[in-house]
C-alpha cells in the first residue's frame, strides 16, 4: 500500500512525493526498503504495489517495471486491499496476501521475514494474520491489539500466533498508560496476512456493497473497460479501513507478537529512533557529512539537501528540513504540528508549496 | 572607513563582501546608508571612502563614481585615516575630516547631522571632536570615553560640547556596571572629527615613523609612482588604532554626547534593536514578507534569502541566516561565537564558503 499522502515530512514530502517515495534518514527510499527487506521470501515480481494516480510518476521514476495497480480515488484502505485482493486472485486463486504499507522502518529484516513465513502458514491455513508490535511507550498515536499470551493457539516456525481478543482504537494517554502496564496489548501496525479469496469472503460478509463492486471491476479486468469500470465502481465505494471494516469483525483473526525494530516514521522526531545519533544526539538525513558543521548543538534532527553547508550553533531540540524552495525550523517537541504549516500555506494559496 | 572585515555576519557576510556592503535590517547596503544619511551636510562628492584592495569590487558595484582610496594592506585605524588625511590635504589645505565607519547604523539622521555640523565648527577650531553614545546598558563590548558634563566647554549650535577626561579600553563586566550608574562614561563610537592639518601634526607628534611615511605618500599623489610608494611605506607602518596612537594622548580632545539611536552592527542579535520585530518579537531583514510563516514562534531574528519560502515553527530565540550556499541556525545567546564556525571551516578547509 503506497497511498498515503501524509503532509507530516514536509517540506521534504510533497503531494506529488509522498514520504514513501522519500528516502527518510535510509539509504533508499522508504518503499524501495519495504520490498528490499522482503528479499528472498517474497521476490520483487511477485510484489504489487497499489498507489493514487498521482503518485504514479515517482512509482514509475523509482520502480520503472513493478507491478502496479492504481486506485482511482483515495477511499482509505479496505477498498484498497480488496482491488489488490481480486488482481491477485485473477493470477493465483490460492493467492496469499501480504499487506504492508510502504512507509516503514523495519530494522530488523531477518526478524520480520521469519514472522511472515510464519503469518503465512496461518493465513494458508485460512486464518487472519495480523502483526502487532510490542508498545515501549504509552503511544496514543496508534490502535492497540488486545490479545492474551494464555491463548497461544499454535507456535509455527518457533514464531508465538496468539488469539486477537479486540481491536481497539487510539486510546487516551490516561488509557494507553494502562495498557502499557497490563502488558496485554500490542501496537496495530497495519501489517495483515490472509488468502485473497478468505478477505474477499469477508469483504462479501461485511461489506457487501463493496464486495459487488469488487466483482464487477474482476470481470473487467484485462478488458478494454477495465479502467472505466474501476473508477466508476471504486468511486462509489465507502472509505473505510479495513480494521473497522473487516477485522474487528471477522472470526480466526492472529497476531503475532512482533520485536522487529518497527517504525511507522511517523513525524520528523521519528529519526532519532532510528537514525544513528553522533554522541551529542544529533541525527541527520541526506546530504554530505562534511557538509554539516555542529558547535554547542545538542538533539537536532537535520534533513539536509544536496547542496548547502548548514551549521547549527548553539541550539538544542531543534529539527531543520532543508528543501531548495522551503527552509522548516521546527521544534523538535512540535513535529506533529507540520501539518499547521501546510494548512496555512493552504489559506495563503502557496500551493506551489506543497 | 569601509575597510572592516568581520566574521560575525557570516554566513550572509564573506571575505569579499563584508557587513559594510550588506543591507542588515536596512533597505540599502550599510556604506550607502552610511553616505545617505550625510546628505545634504556632507555631499557624495566630497565623502572619500578607504577600504582594502579585496573590496573594490563590492564598492565599484554599488559606488561606482565615489572618491575611493585603497590601503595596500590593513594596519588599523589609524594608518587608514592618515592616507586619508594627505589625500584630502591635497584637494583642500583647510579640509575638516569626518572619521566615521561606514557600518554603523543611525536611526536618528537628522539628529546626527545636527551633531556633525556642532562637531565641524569646534573642529575647525583646532579641536579633536568625538560622538560618545550615551550608553543604555554595561556594555563590555565597546571602550568607553570618560567626561564630565561639568567640563561643557561650549555649547555649539545647541549641542554640548564636553572634554574628555580619558578613553578608557573595553571594561569587565562589573566595572561597565559602575559606568552604567556612575553616568560619567560614554560609549567610543569610533567616529572622529578634526582638521586633516591638525591630525596629521598629531600624527608626527605621537607616531613620528608613520608620519614620515605619509609623508612620502603625500609627495607621491597624482605622480606614477603613486601606487608603489603607498604601497611601501603603508607596509611599513604600525598596525594601531587612532584612539589608542593619537586620541589617548592628544590636547583639546572634546566629546559631543550623542543619543541618535546608534546601533554598531556587531553581530545578528543586533538587528532586533533596529529591526521592526512582529508582534511575537520576531524581526525579518531579507527576503520577502509573504515567504515567512511563524507559528508559535517568538524573538527569532531571520535573514532571509531571495527565493525561498522559511517556516519556524514552535522555535524561539534562534537566528535563521539563510543564503544560496550556507545555512546558519545559531541560538540568539550565541551569536557572538559565529566566528567559531568560520573557524571549524577554515580548519576544514572550507575556504569557498567563507
Amino acid at each position: 500500500m503506497a497511498g498515503g499522502s501524509g503532509t507530516r515530512f514536509w517540506p521534504l514530502s510533497r503531494r506529488a512525493r509522498p514520504k514513501q517515495f522519500l528516502a527518510i534518514g535510509t539509504p533508499r527510499t522508504l518503499i524501495e526498503e519495504t520490498l528490499g527487506r522482503l528479499s528472498p521470501l517474497i521476490p520483487a515480481e511477485r510484489a504489487l504495489i497499489v498507489a493514487g494516480e498521482g503518485h504514479v510518476p515517482a512509482i514509475r521514476e523509482l520502480l520503472p517495471d513493478q507491478w502496479l495497480v492504481t486506485e482511482p480515488c483515495a477511499r482509505n484502505t479496505a477498498p484498497c486491499v480488496g482491488l489488490a485482493a481480486v488482481h491477485l486472485l485473477k493470477r493465483d486463486p490460492d493467492a496469499v496476501m501480504a499487506v504492508l504499507p510502504a512507509d516503514h522502518h523495519i530494522a530488523d529484516a531477518p526478524g520480520f521475514r521469519r514472522l511472515i513465513a510464519a503469518a503465512e502458514e496461518r493465513a494458508r491455513a485460512g486464518e487472519i494474520v495480523t502483526l502487532g508490535i510490542r508498545p515501549d511507550r504509552p503511544e496514543t498515536g496508534y490502535g492497540y491489539i488486545h490479545y492474551n499470551r494464555e491463548d497461544t493457539l499454535a507456535t509455527t516456525r518457533g514464531v508465538e500466533v496468539c488469539a486477537v481478543r479486540r481491536f481497539v482504537e487510539k486510546p487516551p494517554r490516561a488509557v494507553a498508560e494502562r495498557y502499557l502496564a497490563e502488558g496485554g496489548y500490542l501496537w496495530n501496525s497495519g501489517m495483515f496476512f490472509f488468502t485473497a479469496r478468505r478477505l474477499l469472503a469477508d469483504i462479501r460478509r461485511f461489506l457487501p456493497a463493496m464486495a459487488a463492486g469488487l466483482e464487477r471491476i474482476a470481470a473487467a479486468i484485462g478488458t478494454p473497460d477495465e479502467a472505466a469500470v474501476t473508477a466508476e465502481e471504486f468511486n462509489k465505494m465507502e472509505s473505510v479501513s479495513i480494521d473497522y471494516g473487516v477485522m474487528e469483525h471477522a472470526d480466526r483473526v492472529r497476531v503475532i507478537p512482533a520485536d522487529i525494530g518497527w517504525n511507522d516514521v511517523g513525524h520528523w522526531a521519528a529519526l532519532a529512533d532510528f537514525g544513528t545519533a553522533d554522541t551529542d544526539g544529533n541525527v541527520r538525513s541526506g546530504g554530505r557529512p562534511e557538509d554539516l558543521v555542529l558547535i554547542d548543538a545538542h538533539d537536532n534532527i537535520v534533513q539536509a539537501g544536496d547542496a548547502r553547508m548548514i551549521a547549527l550553533l548553539g541550539v538544542d531540540n531543534v529539527v531543520v528540513v532543508d528543501t531548495p524552495d522551503v527552509l522548516l525550523v521546527c521544534g523538535r517537541d512540535r513535529v506533529q504540528d507540520v501539518r499547521k504549516v501546510v494548512s496555512r500555506l493552504e489559506e495563503l494559496k502557496r500551493g506551489e508549496l506543497l
